[in-house]
């Protein structure tokens, strides 16, 4: 796969990611949305169909959509590490797209909000207690669940094997959307499971330039927690899985 | 495939797609109905394992079972530009049958329901914060994402490529089926995510002719945008497809 | 496959589906369940896993669980009429003992009940808005939907073709389980989709039977609704069938 | 499969599966949970999908994660007396293990909560109305279900025939998922369903050794109920398999 696929797909892919991702908690959130306050499983499952939107786009890439994904993998020895810069920046870049897509499509209802201060929350995660060491523990231990389930059922993924028949890459990815809406069930109360960095650095830059009505901070100040912690929990995901015999 | 059968399959798939549709909106609208205010997620399953009824049933001619899919395919040269008329009209007059039948399973809670002048809502979608350039934006988006998805997943569908066993196609269509849940989810907030001129313009018809008691305004001013909008996602999705190296 | 083994399955199958799917709505209505005031989604989830679980035990017989979906295949000829009697005899009597179970598993909320004459709706349908004619078109839609789907997708179901490998069966008992979830969501509200003359004639019959603390009546005056209405609704899917070119 | 094998993935699956499972009790319960209040409907969704996470990671040892399902796959002969107290060792020491790193990740949330006396219910469970008798027919039933289904769905399971290729595991596990969601939606309205000693047990040791502030009894008095029933139903089902023709 040469860089300019992996770039195509990534971008592709995590765009898909954050559109859908970004919108789900939009609709949610925001006043004159249908979905006003639908609640917290409506929220999970849109995020994980998103995961399972996104990830089916960035097939022939190996569907990462995720930089703590990749760096798991690369630990774990199955992506080059050549290859890393150019899947990252494409994630990044995808996940800006796709918040300014979701941006553009509840433009209405951004504009009628009756707390537009509030609304970073659509584009990126904080956390209901601060405090940063122990909400690094809950974004390690949420990463680590997904990415050690992903390198431990390899053929969820596509990539490393080439593109396989339909059939088992649609089994592959409903697999992993079940795991992202579990995580955000079961882990996901403290900090709004970030567990990438794409999905959360990349929205955050997009409110950042974005010209919503009466908008709010963008708390840069938290924004290193859900880019460390889920790097750590990718890392240490591959870690384990490199010490564990074959499954 | 005759235009004979393509029309039977279009109109029996989308029939089914309406009824169970519109129905699960009925359910949550009506007052006298178990679902009553069951809310935004039991909505969006409702219109996804509509989705997943209709186009098992529509598998023979591909399951289309929307114009927007079959002007993106046509665009993406997978359908034939002389079959599209007859999976158009197909597609329209089953929206309208399955909403006739939508209303007779419910007529005993439109006869009883305490404001049958807001029961377009049933039927058809409409904007939240009425715009049409906004609301467009929103429909061609949403459509977007569906068009393009089934355009990169080709085995989702199965009038290309024959009628694949069993297996592969359930979980093609179970694929279609999320992605449908996610829309609505992510993208449906705004307008109630026709993305689907035939859902929205069928129903709509259905609900000037049907004698619902006390019924209001068939909004036909609005109605035009539930079906360019989608009409622009999907010829849109098709042409990117056809720019991107193949996935 | 002989007589004894049909009822055997048949009688296991359907004694899952009515303890699994009358236990959800006793933990959606009682008082003292963790689930009481659930919701019609989780009641919905919980009829379509009751399939779930009552297709797969039912297997070997080809998972009918339902005289409607056994009249409808012999009209279609993919049973035989001198099965038929042995498939209904069993349904009913595991319609029965699946409502014995689920009466035993709350028990002790039963007997802490606020509303003990209002039970038995946990048992069997009833309508919102009583009609008989209305009620009836009703359960003739919704029946329909559910044995036309599973005529048209035959490898649904596995009685007719040997059982298959697992993997094909499970795909198919989801479909089905789509298709019931989305029945209950969409056409469910106004009587509660019995849809299925065993899973309301036999809890009904055990309601009359169990000592529940101040039981209310078993309206036997309505229960040939959802007897007579579903068995009309799949002799009508299996008459369509017969009419149409194959898929 | 060597005794360290089973222990290991045994172990880390069960860990993975109260890391998950307690997780969405506690989002629900604490009030600085993103999840609280998200319902019974969540709290199934989450305890089905840890099982899938958990089942997935302990495919190399048959996916058991349940004392119930041991003993009765023992009794009906697929699994080796000889294996079965290495089963059981790991499931209970991995079930402690997830429950801490639960805590960990809501380390905030419980030092917040308005209520820590009230904090077993997260870890453990419980009756809403105390009868031991009644609360043991209840686990008993549960139980029942989920063994029976195991045992006449031999291929959900992968131990006893080696690890099949991931789509008929994935599928397998996403069918135990759908049962075990069906289980909580049906049958865990009156004592919480553990159907699983491990899962009550662990759990229980762990939140009496954990420094939660404020917290209250670990309610040993109860904690046979949710071990013996779960036994009594796992070994029924494995008698009854035995006494059934093969299906």
């Amino acid at each position: 796969m040469s860089p300019g696929e992996i770039f195509l797909w990534e971008f592709m892919g995590t765009a898909m990611l954050t559109l859908l991702g970004c919108g789900v908690v939009a609709n949610n959130v925001l006043r004159r949305s249908l979905g006003h306050n639908g609640g917290w499983l409506l929220v999970n499952f849109g995020w994980g169909f998103a995961v399972f939107a996104g990830a089916s786009i960035a097939a022939p890439s190996g569907a990462h959509i995720n930089p703590a994904v990749t760096l798991g993998l690369a630990v774990n020895g199955q992506v080059s590490w050549s290859q890393v810069p150019f899947y990252i920046v494409a994630q990044v870049l995808g996940g800006i797209l796709g918040a300014l897509l979701c941006w553009a499509a509840y433009k209405l209802q951004f504009d009628t909000h009756d707390a537009p201060g509030e609304t970073l929350g659509i584009f990126s995660t904080g956390p209901t207690v601060p405090s940063a060491p122990w909400n690094l523990v809950t974004e390690i231990i949420g990463t680590f669940v997904l990415v050690f389930w992903i390198i431990q059922n390899p053929s969820a993924e596509v990539g490393q094997a080439g593109v396989p028949e339909f059939g088992n890459a649609a089994l592959g990815y409903a697999a992993v959307t079940f795991i992202v809406i579990g995580i955000g069930n079961s882990l996901g109360g403290p900090t709004g499971y970030a567990i990438n960095p794409a999905r959360d650095l990349g929205p955050r830059i997009a409110y950042a330039l974005l010209p919503i009505r009466g908008k709010g901070s963008a708390n840069w100040g938290y924004s290193w927690v859900p880019v460390a912690g889920p790097i750590a929990g990718g890392v240490l995901a591959g870690l384990l899985a490199l010490a564990l015999p074959a499954s």
